[in-house]
C-alpha cells in the first residue's frame, strides 16, 4: 500500500495545537508557499502577495508574503501564480472511466481536483456489496480523497426486468452506512418516477439515509416531477438539462451540480442549465460544478478544471466558478471546513494556476504531486502500487457453454420491434419494421438497415439467460462489437452482422473476464480489456486512454452510429423508448417485455 | 410538557412518501397558503403568486397560487404577502435574557425566528453538566426549535482565578456529545488566548468537537489571533467587531456571525463588520446575523427580524439579508436540508411578512403560532406549560451565614488598585488612587467618586470567599446594587455605598435565590427575581420583560453609570484590565491577582 492516501493527513482533531503554533510563528511549517495570488472562495476575490505556511499537511496559515524568515521550511516560489483550493467533484462514477480509483487519481491530481465523491452503483450491480466495498478499498489506498454516495438504485429496475449481479436492499444500504464513514450521502436515486410515486422500497431506501443525517443526491428529468421528488427528501441533482428545470429545481431546495462534458456529448448541459443563474438571476451559493462520466481519454481533457472554466465562459467571475468547482460541492456534503479553500485547518490540497486558470502544480496533503503538469516521482511511486481487487472480482463473467447469439430467420411475415439508435445514443427509439421472409439476415439488414443484437446474462443468476434483438440505424458494416459493461446490470451486449464474430467477440470478453471489443473477420481488432468485476482495467490511466482512442478508432471503422458509451446503455432499462436486457425487448415507458417478432 | 415542541413534527425520513403524494396531488395537505410572495433564500429572489401545501408541519411543495383545487385542506389566504422562512439564529445565550428556554420561544416566535442555537454557558458555569442538561430538557419542551452549541470555556478562567460552580472538563463535554443529538457544535471558545497559545485542555476540548464531525464556534478579538486561532479548528465568530478583522477571519475560513444589537451598545457590530461585505466586496454566502445576548425587554424589539433588517439599512438586498438570517446559519451547522427555505420537505417554519419585512405571522412545524403579531391560543397554552427544572436548580444561592462585604478603613496613606467603570461597561480601566486616611468611606468616596464593589462565592465550593474592591466612576449615589448574574462563575456581585444597604441587597438575593435587585436605605426598590440557578425566571418573557423595565429605572435613578448588563460584567476575569472576583481584584493581562491596597 502505498503512503500517499486520504490518510496521510491526520484528522484535524489532533493537529489544531501543531498548527496553532506554527501558524503564531512558534514552530516551523514544513512548507512555505509563497510570492502567490489567493484565489479565495470564501470572499470569491483573488487577493495578492499572499504565502502559505503548510505544516503536516495542513494549511496553519495564509499569511502576507515575504513574512516568512525562518530557513527550516521547504520554500516554493509561485511566481506570481494563483494558489486555489484543490477542486472538488460532487459527482462522479468512477467506473465510467474504466480505471480503478487508484488510477483514477493520476487524472484527477493532473487536472486538479483533490476530492471526489464517487457512486460506485456499476460494480454494485455486478458483485453488490462486495463490489461496493472493495472499490472502497481502493478508494481508501488511493492518492486521492474519495468519497461514497452510496449506489441507491442496483438493480435499476426490478428482477422481472432485467437479470443483475446485485441487489442493493435498504438493509445492505444501511450496513454500507454504518460500515464505512466515508459514505456521506446516499447516490443519486435514479427511479424518480417510482420515488414521486411513493414507491416503498425506494423510499425505504432514502429513509436509511436520511435516518443517518446523510443527504441524498437525484437524478431527475422532468419539470413535472420536481415537487414530488425534492419532497421525497432528494437535495441534489445534476441532471438539470436546462435552465427552467434548473430554476425549480433550486427553488424546491435541490442543490445544482452544473454538469459539464465533451461539448458535442448531452453531458454538456452547463451552459444551458448555468442560465438560471446568468439570465434568470439566482445566486450560486447552492450551485456546483462536475464532471459525471468520462471516457478514460477525455478524462484527462475535460476535467473539474474544464468544467470549471466552461462556467467561466458562460458568464461567471473566475473566483465564483472556482468556488463551484470546489467549496460549493463540500459545503453540500457537509466538508466546507476541511476542503474547498484556503482557510486555516484545512487540507493543503492546492493547486497553482495559470492566467487562463488551468492548473500547473497540485500538492495533495502538502505533497507537491504534480508540477508543470507532469507527476512528480512521489505520486508515480503511489500509483505503481495500486490496489488489489480481491480475486473474486476477476471472474465475473461467467457464460454458458453454448449460446445462439441471433434469432432464428422468420419464415413468415413478421412485425419486428427494433431498437432505432440515434445520435447522442442516449435515448432510443421504438421502431417497428415489417419483415417479410427473405433467404438470410442479410438481405433484411441490407433493406432495412438493420443488424443484431444480443444480451448475454453473465453472473450465473439464470439458466443462461440470452435476448435476441435488432438495431436499426445502428450502421455496423461488419463483424460485432462487444461489451461487459451493458448499464447498469452489466450483462454482456454484442451487436453484430453474423453469428460468427458475434461468438468471436463473446469468448473474447469471456477470455478476458470482460472489456469491450471489435471484431471483423473472426478476429479482434480492438479491446480494452477490463478484466475487475468486467468493469475496470487494472491499467494506469494514461495506458487505457491509449487503448480507448485505439477502440474508438476501431468502433468508427466498424461504422457505428453511436459512440461506445451510448452502446453501453442499450441495455439500461429506465431511458425512454426501448431496451434489450438479458430477459428480453423492454418497453421503457410500459415497463413491460415484448416479443422481438409478432406474426403479421 | 406541552404537544407543541420541537418533536411534533416527525423526521423526515418517515414522511417522503407521504410529501411526495401530497406535492403530486393524490394526497390532500393539511394546509394551504396561498396568494403569496415567496421569499427564496435558495436563489435570493422574491418570486410572485405561489402557494404553499403544508403536510404533517412540512412544506410538501410549493406550486402557483391557486393549484389548489381541494376542499380538504385549511386555506390561508396571504393576501400579497411575502412567506418566508422562519429566522435561523445561530448564536444567542438564553441565560442573558434571564428567562427560561420555553418563556424565550415566545419572544423569538413573536420576532419570526423558529429556530436558535444556544450556548448555555451561563448555567454551566452554576451547575456544570447538570445546569446544561436541565436547560436541554427545558429546550425539548419549548415551542421552538432549540439546538446546543456545547459550553466549551467553564469556567472561564481556572479556580485559581475564580470560583466556579461548574468546570467542564473535555470529558464531561464528550459526554455531552455522545448524550444530546441536538449538540451540534462546541459553543463559542472564549480563551481564543490560550487556544492561539496552543494550550493544551483547550484543545483537547476543541478535539472532543471535532472528532465528532462537529464544528467549533469563536469568540475572538484582535487580529493578530486570528491566523493561529483559525488553525486551531474555529470555524465560525460572531465578534467581528469591523470589517478589518472580519474580512481577516473570512479569509481564514471563518463563518462570520454579524451581530446586531440596541444600537447604543457594542453589541451591535453589524453596520461596521458587514463592510467587509459592502465596501471590500466579499461574498455574503458565509455571513451570517445574529443576537448573541439581550435585555428580555430588548428581546422584544430587538430580535433577529430586527438585525436582519439591519442588514439590508447596511446595503445588502432584501433577499440576501433574511438568507443571512435564516438559511445561512443553517447551512452553517449542517441543517440547510431541514430548515432556512422554502424548499420540499422542509419543516414547514414560515413567516408572513409585510413590505418591511416585519413579521405578522409565525407559522412553527405548520401550526399558526404568531397572528397580526399575537400570540395564538395554540402557542399560548403551550407557554402555560413550561417545563419545571429540578429542585436543585432552585437552591443555587448558598452564603456564608455572616460576611463583611467592605474593607476596612486605611489607617495609612496606601494606594488603591481601582476599577473604572467606563462605557459602554465592557472594559474596565485599572486605576490606581493613592488614599491618605480619612475618617470614613465617605470622604474617600467624595473625593475620588468611589463605592464599593464586593464579590461573595455563592457555590458553596470555598469557606464562604468574599472579595473587596472599590468602582471609580460608577456614580452610585447611594444605597447598593447587587446581582447573582456575575459573569462567568455567576457568584454574587455587590456595588454600594454603605454596609448595611449591601447586606440588605445580599439576604434579599439569598431569599429569592438569585436575582438582580436595588436598595436604598433598607429596602429594595426594584427587583427581577431569577430562582433557577440564580439565573432564570420562572416567568414569562412580557412579565420578565417588565420586570426588567422597572429595574432598570430604578439602577437609573440610584447613579449607576453603566448599565446592568455590563454590571453583570465586572466579574468577567478574561476583558481587560481588571476586574474583581471571589479570589480578589484580578489583572486580566497579567493574570495575577493584586492585593487592593498598597502601603505607600
Amino acid at each position: 500500500m502505498s503512503t500517499l492516501t486520504r490518510f496521510s493527513v491526520s484528522p484535524l482533531s489532533s493537529m489544531t495545537r501543531r498548527l496553532a503554533d506554527v501558524a503564531s510563528g512558534r514552530a516551523e511549517p514544513d512548507l512555505v508557499i509563497t510570492g502567490a495570488r489567493a484565489l479565495s472562495t470564501y470572499s470569491e476575490r483573488t487577493l495578492d502577495n499572499r504565502e502559505f505556511w503548510i505544516s503536516g499537511g495542513r494549511i496553519a496559515a495564509m499569511h502576507p508574503a515575504g513574512r516568512y524568515q525562518g530557513s527550516a521550511a521547504k520554500r516554493y516560489d509561485a511566481k506570481g501564480g494563483i494558489i486555489a483550493p484543490g477542486l472538488v467533484d460532487p459527482h462522479i462514477h468512477i467506473e465510467s472511466s474504466m480505471v480503478t480509483a487508484c488510477a483514477y487519481a493520476e487524472a484527477a491530481l493532473l487536472n486538479g481536483t483533490t476530492t471526489i465523491f464517487c457512486d460506485s452503483h456499476e460494480i454494485g450491480n455486478v458483485m453488490d456489496v462486495a463490489g461496493v466495498e472493495a472499490m472502497l478499498e481502493d478508494a481508501r489506498q488511493a492518492p486521492l480523497s474519495i468519497f461514497l454516495t452510496v449506489p441507491s438504485t442496483v438493480p435499476a429496475t426490478s428482477p422481472e426486468m432485467e437479470t443483475a449481479g446485485g441487489d442493493l436492499t435498504p438493509e445492505k444500504i444501511a450496513e454500507i452506512f454504518d460500515r464505512w464513514p466515508e459514505a456521506l450521502a446516499l447516490g443519486e436515486k435514479m427511479d424518480f418516477v417510482p420515488v414521486a410515486m411513493s414507491d416503498e422500497r425506494s423510499h425505504a431506501i432514502i429513509a436509511e439515509s436520511l435516518k443517518r443525517g446523510r443527504p441524498v443526491s437525484g437524478h431527475v428529468y422532468g419539470r413535472e416531477f420536481v415537487a414530488a421528488y425534492a419532497a421525497g427528501g432528494v437535495t441534489d441533482t445534476h441532471e438539470a438539462i436546462d435552465h427552467e428545470i434548473a430554476n425549480d429545481l433550486m427553488e424546491a431546495g435541490v442543490w445544482l451540480f452544473l454538469r459539464g462534458g465533451p461539448p458535442t456529448t448531452p453531458w454538456h448541459s452547463l451552459p444551458e442549465a448555468i442560465k438560471a443563474i446568468t439570465e434568470l438571476g439566482a445566486s450560486h451559493k447552492r450551485v456546483a460544478v462536475c464532471t459525471d462520466d468520462r471516457d478514460a481519454d477525455d478524462l484527462l481533457i475535460f476535467g473539474q478544471d474544464w468544467v470549471t472554466r466552461q462556467a467561466i465562459k458562460a458568464g461567471m467571475s473566475p473566483e465564483q466558478a472556482w468556488s463551484m468547482g470546489s467549496l460549493h460541492g463540500a459545503t453540500r456534503f457537509g466538508l466546507g471546513d476541511e476542503i474547498g479553500g484556503l482557510g486555516g485547518g484545512r487540507r493543503a490540497d492546492l493547486v497553482l494556476l495559470d492566467d487562463d486558470l488551468k492548473p500547473v502544480n497540485t500538492w495533495y496533503g502538502g505533497e507537491l504531486v504534480v508540477e508543470n503538469s507532469k507527476v512528480t516521482p512521489i505520486l508515480d511511486a503511489a500509483l505503481e502500487k495500486p490496489y488489489r481487487y480481491p480475486e473474486a472480482a476477476y471472474h465475473t463473467v461467467k457464460l454458458p457453454d453454448a449460446v445462439k447469439l441471433t434469432p432464428a430467420l422468420p419464415t413468415v411475415s413478421v412485425k419486428a420491434h427494433c431498437i432505432r439508435t440515434e445520435m447522442p445514443g442516449i435515448t432510443l427509439v421504438h421502431e417497428t419494421i415489417d419483415l417479410t421472409p427473405e433467404n438470410d439476415w442479410q438481405e433484411h439488414f441490407d433493406k432495412h438497415g438493420l443488424c443484431f443484437v444480443s444480451v448475454i446474462e453473465r453472473h450465473e443468476k439464470s439458466a443462461g439467460n440470452v435476448a435476441h434483438g435488432l438495431l436499426s440505424n445502428f450502421n455496423l458494416k461488419k463483424g460485432a462489437v462487444a461489451s461487459s459493461v451493458g448499464h447498469d446490470s452489466h450483462n454482456i451486449i454484442i451487436a453484430g452482422t453474423n453469428e460468427a464474430d458475434m461468438q468471436v467477440a463473446l469468448r473474447a470478453l469471456e477470455k478476458t473476464q470482460g472489456g469491450v471489443c471489435v471484431v471483423d473477420e473472426g478476429k479482434v481488432t480492438a479491446m480494452v480489456e477490463l478484466p475487475i468485476a468486467g468493469l475496470l482495467s487494472d491499467k494506469r490511466v494514461h495506458a487505457v486512454a491509449e487503448e480507448v482512442k485505439a477502440l474508438k478508432a476501431e468502433w468508427a471503422k466498424a461504422g457505428c452510429a453511436i459512440p461506445y458509451m451510448g452502446f453501453n446503455l442499450i441495455p439500461l432499462s429506465v431511458i425512454p423508448e426501448i431496451r434489450i436486457t438479458d430477459k428480453g425487448l423492454v418497453l421503457v415507458p410500459q415497463m413491460e417485455i415484448v416479443e422481438l417478432f409478432e406474426t403479421l
